[in-house]
């Protein structure tokens, strides 16, 4: 299709590829809803309104029986590992909830496999009908800070990555970072400045003279990390876009929207992000479709939901020219939905083409394997064994006082708790009584050996142990258990499958679900994803933890920096305020 | 002031430069009023809200007084030129009015001194504490169209202008031409949407099929031509940004923004521009106060007035990131207003220097010569006489039948008219008794000596003639009037003095204002220049004429494109639809 093409289909002088006649309209830019047809040439609008003057022989017309026609769905901010699907897998599942565009930064497949493994990623994506929209991945740059990284993405790299013309801008730019004026971040956002493209914050627990701090630097900027209302409002005085999250390892939305609802915040500068979701939570609520429907429940006028999940979030990422509402030129990136209060999407177009019908995708996509290198990339030194995961007391006492990991489900923010625990034989006991549980954290790219250990409460595990290979960090193995042989046996376990979740008790594995694509991803569909991780977490309730993604809550307990206030890394426990390693130990 | 200072004025490590105390903060961000200070370093925000930590020694401290802070306004689209001030004047008369950044396209200059005009005044311009959006002068790559060219301007000197770094974007996509695929346009087009640069609209009187058409090509846009709600609400609905157009050429704002007040269309997509201003209004009613102050006055809520002013306007030429807003990283453009309402602006803020104070700019302006080359630029062939106005009849008869020119006080569009005229030896006389007048269009450019002529309705004058060397197109020299003597005796003194504009009645020159630069620019101060057009104004109402602006009503007579049915250039009269020559006589 010519551009030129668009004028012929206007005026009449050419016919359309599809129409989609008798909708009505949903209307981002003016806020009215009002009956029309939509005429679509190649992947773009040509006409909206009466279109019958587009219709000709080689034309195919979809009756929308009144349904709505609403933008496609912009998702302002995911990490796409966290879904465990491949590329296609996770455009195929999230396109029938409406989603056609996301902004992301594939940082964990960055420490992981470096630039080649970002590109490869992005290149799959991106061949699916789901809009990418990539942002270099801040968090990659500091993933095994403060002591170390595994050497997969450096600065230079980063450089390299925005100057891609598929680059939009530089994901999470911390605010600590900023406020410490780490010459690298402080670097790249000027480049990110320079080049016009977006800055993207995350200014989590930040406030008052700090945030000042940060924006003033940063200048115009996103926020995902707002859990109050007030706090939204703070940051959207200050020009701040606020991207409302609902995910699986944070849930703010209902809250924070009452910014809009209760202070009467203008909406213009509100949109909608998931930030992590398991694939579970995916096939249970949805994705973009979930965070409209919460919307409306909350208060919020059925239209300004559907601004803040297009028009808002192409403004933020400054794509409002091709992406975000129904006009001639746009890209047609449509959903025809029946109610909108239910927000039920029933047809999901896609560059112009029907991608999914009644939730389900229907377009066809080209096969993919993904290259050797990228499997086989859990790496112990050697099989561990139950004595690897014993905390010493430093001298002969019954008792001793340490520092505790203080988790909660949902959040990425943790405490620093203090609990005595028994010693036996010299060895520190975990107080399962008070839900102190151990936790450790292997190194697992270069085989070094390193095993960073200490305690956790707050996921209430009554038997077994837990393990995983995805953390929003370094993504190295980490288990937490009752007792240290089913922590050896998770660990050995999730290293031979090439990574993944696991659940063990009793030196017998319950379940598993294999992620052997950089230790992130499945190559499996997503209903299969979702029946094997739910089995886990049945496992895992049944040995007594209620959280609700308790994969995310545990990858975030290996975040050692800017986010909460005790973690851990293969190094040991960390003081994420003081970036110093602390010991368990008190006194 | 290194961008890390920010970091540490907002945090109280560093004292601010200047600190505006005790004001009331609009906030165009959540639509909020609430006391605040304001802490600027250099030329930008570092601090919004109680600011005394940032207040040190050697800050200058501004007591507002609980007086309003508003952003600066941003004036959307005016051609400078229209206010026959030199560029230095041009920023000392706006500012005080509480416009701080203008876009802008120079093309009137580029059409009589090419590119290097328009960098001479773009860089002039740039050196005043105005903020100057430059977008590229399509209007000039047309300026001699359909019949030739003064050739100032070409395509490559477009695209050269494109590259510019100052550059933001085309001005005026005339949507006549891209609907008939000038090769041109559709090239200029596509480059800027590569380069990511803004593509400002020209949509006059098209709606519809061909709205659409053109909308489809230009993609996202902005059009400052509509001359109703309807029309304002059928384009704002496809997404086009509306320009509520308030100026002495047209004067559309009281009447379109009703797309906002009674139709209820979403009032983010509105901003306000000016187009075309003399100067005589700019001192009777302001600048973009004066736009603030109308639209409130037409029921817009006063923080949805200063928005369209300020905020939407920045986002319109994608520079919101610094412009348009008070908050920490923006540039310190920032008004103090007593009344929201009276919106009369008290002090006037620029890049976090005070410019002006109670409606007088009190910075200093570096002195500026212009060269010599820009001054003389109005050439005719040889002096002409009253002989050269005749327009002969065909054949010896008493009347004829011709073509009139409809022009109406404060509208750019013409209506083809036809009127019955006396004959007197073979010679059509003007029809005074139904005001048809001569009209006489004299090329000034390459002294070829061309002369169009033809009749024209609506000005009203009973005796004299008047002459300009200012309009939208070719800059030629045009003449009205009631007898060929005094036309004769307009054209060769505006000539003699450099170009201007004049009124001459019974052989005596009654007012003149002298335009040396360019002959479209004086050099005199604003007070003057007014003073001078007002005694012109006040000869040609003497005469007759009842337009609020004589001028610049002339000046797009002589446009014969896009804009309306009947135009005259100095090849003759215009079908300006069919882009082709009439004959006066019809039959």
């Amino acid at each position: 299709m010519r551009t030129e093409d668009l004028i012929d289909v206007a005026l009449g002088n050419m016919s359309a590829d599809l129409v989609v006649k008798g909708g009505k309209l949903v209307n981002v830019h003016t806020a009215e809803i009002y009956p029309a047809d939509v005429a679509i040439k190649g992947d773009r609008i040509a006409f909206v309104g009466r279109a019958d003057h587009a219709i000709g022989k080689e034309t195919v017309v979809i009756d929308a029986k009144r349904k709505y026609l609403t933008p496609g769905l912009i998702e302002a901010h995911q990490h796409v590992a966290g879904s465990h699907l491949s590329m296609g897998e996770f455009a195929k599942s999230v396109l029938p909830h409406g989603t056609t565009a996301i902004a992301t930064d594939f940082y964990e497949i960055g420490a992981v496999a470096g630039i080649a493994g970002i590109k490869f990623c992005l290149d799959r994506l991106r061949e699916t009908p789901l809009k990418v929209v990539f942002v270099i991945p801040m968090p990659a740059l500091y993933q095994n800070e403060p002591f170390g990284h595994t050497g997969t993405l450096n600065i230079e790299h980063m450089k390299q990555m925005l100057e891609w013309p598929e680059c939009y801008g530089l994901n999470e730019a911390f605010a600590p970072r900023v406020l410490e004026k780490d010459p690298e971040m402080l670097e790249l956002i000027q480049m990110t400045k320079e080049k016009g493209k977006v800055v993207v914050g995350h200014a989590s627990e930040i406030r008052g003279k700090n945030l000042q701090a940060w924006l003033g630097y940063v200048g115009s900027t996103n926020d995902h990390e707002c859990v109050s209302a007030e706090e939204a409002v703070e940051k959207a005085r200050l020009g701040i876009r606020i991207l409302l999250r609902e995910g699986s390892a944070a849930s703010d939305l209902v809250r924070v929207i009452k910014a809009v609802t209760e202070y009467k915040a203008d909406p213009r500068c509100f949109a909608f992000c998931t930030d992590e979701q398991d694939p579970l939570q995916l096939v249970r609520i949805g994705h973009s479709d979930y965070k409209i429907r919460l919307a409306i429940s909350a208060g919020v006028n059925p239209i300004t939901a559907i601004q803040m999940g297009s028009l808002n979030a192409a403004e933020c990422y400054k794509i409002d020219s091709v992406l975000g509402s129904i006009a001639p030129g746009k890209i047609a990136d449509i959903l025809l939905v029946d109610s909108l209060r239910e927000f039920k999407v029933d047809t999901v177009l896609a560059s112009g083409k029907v991608v999914a019908r009644g939730g389900k995708f229907i377009a066809k996509l080209k096969a993919l394997e993904y290259p050797e290198s990228m499997y086989g990339t859990v790496n112990l030194q050697r099989n561990v064994e139950p004595k690897d995961f014993e905390i010493k007391a430093r001298k002969d006492t019954e008792e001793v006082k340490v520092r505790v990991i203080g988790a909660t489900d949902g959040d990425l923010i943790t405490e620093e708790r203090v609990a005595t625990l028994k010693v036996r034989s010299g060895v520190i006991q975990p107080g399962l009584d008070q839900d102190v549980l151990k936790i450790a954290v292997l190194e697992r790219h270069k085989a070094s050996g390193e095993i960073g250990k200490g305690f956790i409460q707050g996921f209430g595990i009554k038997e077994g142990a837990i393990g995983s290979t995805f953390n929003p960090h370094n993504e190295d193995l980490v288990v937490l258990g009752t007792n240290d042989a089913d922590m050896s046996l998770a660990a050995n376990k999730c290293a031979e499958m090439g990574g993944g979740f696991i659940a063990v008790k009793g030196g017998r594995v319950l379940a598993q679900l294999e992620l052997p694509l950089f230790g992130l991803l499945s190559d499996d569909p997503l209903e299969k994803v979702a029946e094997k991780l739910a089995k886990v977490y049945r496992a895992i309730k049944e040995m007594g933890c209620e959280f609700g993604g308790p994969f995310t809550t545990l990858g975030f307990m290996c975040l050692p920096v800017i986010i909460g206030r005790l973690k851990i890394c293969c190094e040991g426990v960390v003081d994420v305020w003081k970036g110093k390693l602390v010991d368990v130990i008190i006194g």
